[in-house]
């Protein structure tokens, strides 16, 4: 087992109704709040007038229109701005993981005198942050209960995970009911990231009993919840378990004292949606299986036949490349079957920048050092092999 | 599942070694500290010296002599009367589950001006605590990640959970190493200590998919790992694991939305442990399978049938009775393989105070409101049943 330095002080207040103590949690940071969101969605669910009803007492400045994939150019530039110009106390974001992590970028950025892109993209270290509050609309990124926050930016295809440990939210509010109404394409490919986190956690040289135990207890569960939430969105139970789930993904307690794994689809994976914009989760599923298939060797093949024994229920009596194949098979038809696009193609992208890609990877996400090591090529043969 | 608020603001730092960051950690608190240990073990560990090197340049304050069960009077009155008059900044717990819980209640007690007992019997709301930071010598009660002091008044043969938020110590640090010389049988108490921890999380009314996999997953890696304790000592990654595991054991994380309990078994053994002052994890093992046996009916039935399945891989096609029979019989034989003593008779317990003990159970547990509600006369049955 790895030595290990670990804390996740965010506070959790999960379950339908728990927006109700929203004014007691803001009074404890401040007065002056920056409500950040994207789209329309929190208006439709009316969770907009919910907020500034119950914080009638408080300044409200806004930062709405946060997209997908949030861009470093505006969201984070503006946030960081209304911040520095009306001395807010506290971020409350609502919605879904990328207008956390967009609040994440600001909070840092907001205490920090520097260049902006600089502090993103090289992680540099600083002594504080704006406390974040969330109110979570969308199960899939861990945001709201890790120190991460991944920004695009589009003028360089570049997507950089911006992290330190002043950036966990203080509090995550965490209403199942608020995902009732996510349309099926987000509900799947949330399904896919949290999967995808966990897979990234479980395939390393180094676990134990217990880690794996654990990740294949995550999985297990949002196969069934993932495919229950898409079946029925308003599946109180199935919507909670997901959520929960979910939230587990990123801040490391499923993989305490295991070894690295360098987390590769994500790595491959920010370059699709860096060069394309396309949904995160998509690009997981489209890549995840392909990978697989990729590093299955003498080595890998051990971590292959667990997950196919413990998470598909694959009899452990088959010849072992035969469990693997068939847990590669199994992981492909599962993300299928939740209906999302499983081929580059599907998501608008062709082989024209397929070898542009795989060098952006190979430069910046040290994937050579990741538990099955990539080289450029392999990156560009599971590119290929994704179309 | 239930609504819930959580949080678990305690900073880990595991693995051989990691004490070296001592010095940095406890200067962040202040320069007063109160140094609290148990017997001679950690003279023997050489871990006592280690720490006054590496604090040379602190105030330090001794409380030594901190028992097992760890008393009221003189431990606690005592810690707070240094921590007032030498105005301590923080207390540096070292050693096991009971050093700890007992320095909890002085880091509560230090802050606070009213009577002690009733601040700790009645969990008086308080606002603040001294910070603790904890060495951790002994896997078992997972204290070092939770909110929870146990205290024991001898005179009363009370034994009272003194829990707040403000009790969770800042920092733990675990090194397995320095368990490889904890005794055989305080090695299988801890072990046993933890299982029941996430039996007492498991066997509820309401829990998730998720849930019953962390548990499970908990359960079966302290079997294995627990055993390998015993069989080599200084089996590092074994030591390491079960350190981890014993972790999660009483913060919550691994029930997060279950429905409560009630700890029956914990319940039971606090009347035993005050009343007897035997080994807590040894009352555990001989309580656990007689409480089993006796709420096994067609209610709590599935339970156990996904517990014997699950955890001991007994075939799912049995009928479910003799699945759940075969499922108590393989946790007393567990139990008993680790060498504990499995009947009061062994402990030194006979059948003299059984009633009055089953009436001070009934009196304070409040266990009529668990999972499998318990009288007056089903606590004495079980406790008949272990004689």
């Amino acid at each position: 087992m790895q030595n290990f330095d670990y804390q996740t002080p965010t506070r959790l207040i999960f379950g339908e109704g728990v927006i109700s103590s929203l004014p007691d949690v803001m009074g404890e940071f401040g007065h002056n709040v920056l409500l950040t969101y994207g789209g329309g969605s929190i208006k439709k669910l009316g969770l907009y007038d919910k907020v500034k009803e119950l914080l009638a007492d408080f300044a409200i400045f806004e930062l709405p229109g946060i997209q997908p994939n949030p861009k470093f150019n505006p969201s984070v530039i503006d946030g960081v701005r209304i911040c520095k110009e009306h001395d807010i106390d506290v971020i409350l974001a609502v919605g879904g993981g990328s207008v956390l992590d967009c609040s994440k970028a600001i909070a840092g950025g907001a205490l920090y005198d520097g260049d902006l892109w600089e502090l993103i993209s090289n992680n540099v270290e600083t002594t504080a942050a704006l406390p974040i509050v969330d109110i979570i609309t969308l199960a899939a990124t861990g945001s709201e209960y890790d120190n991460d926050g991944v920004i695009s930016r589009t003028e360089t295809n570049d997507k950089f995970s911006y992290m330190n440990d002043h950036l966990f939210p203080a509090v995550s509010f965490l209403d199942p009911t608020y995902t009732f109404s996510v349309p099926k394409r987000q509900t799947a490919a949330g399904c896919v990231d949290a999967i995808n986190h966990t897979m990234e956690q479980y395939f390393v040289e180094d676990s134990t009993l217990l880690n794996d135990g654990f990740c294949e207890s995550m999985i297990k569960s949002l196969i069934v919840n993932g495919k229950k939430c898409l079946d029925n969105p308003e599946d109180y139970t199935a919507r909670a378990e997901m959520m929960l789930c979910c939230t587990y993904g990123c801040n490391g307690i499923l993989a305490l004292g295991n070894s690295e794994s360098g987390w590769p689809c994500h790595g491959i994976e920010h370059a699709l949606s860096g060069h394309y914009d396309i949904v995160h989760g998509e690009g997981l599923a489209i890549i995840t299986p392909r990978w697989m298939r990729h590093i299955l060797n003498e080595h890998t093949l051990p971590r292959f036949v667990k997950y196919g024994v413990n998470v598909f229920g694959i009899d452990a009596s088959l010849p072992p490349y035969e469990i693997a194949e068939h847990a590669i098979d199994e992981t492909y038809r599962f993300f299928e079957s939740l209906g999302v696009p499983m081929h580059l193609r599907d998501v608008g992208i062709d082989d024209s920048r397929l070898a542009e890609m795989a060098h952006h990877i190979a430069v910046n996400e040290g994937l050579e050092d990741a538990y099955a090591p990539l080289s450029e090529q392999d990156i560009l043969e599971i590119l290929q092999a994704s179309l």
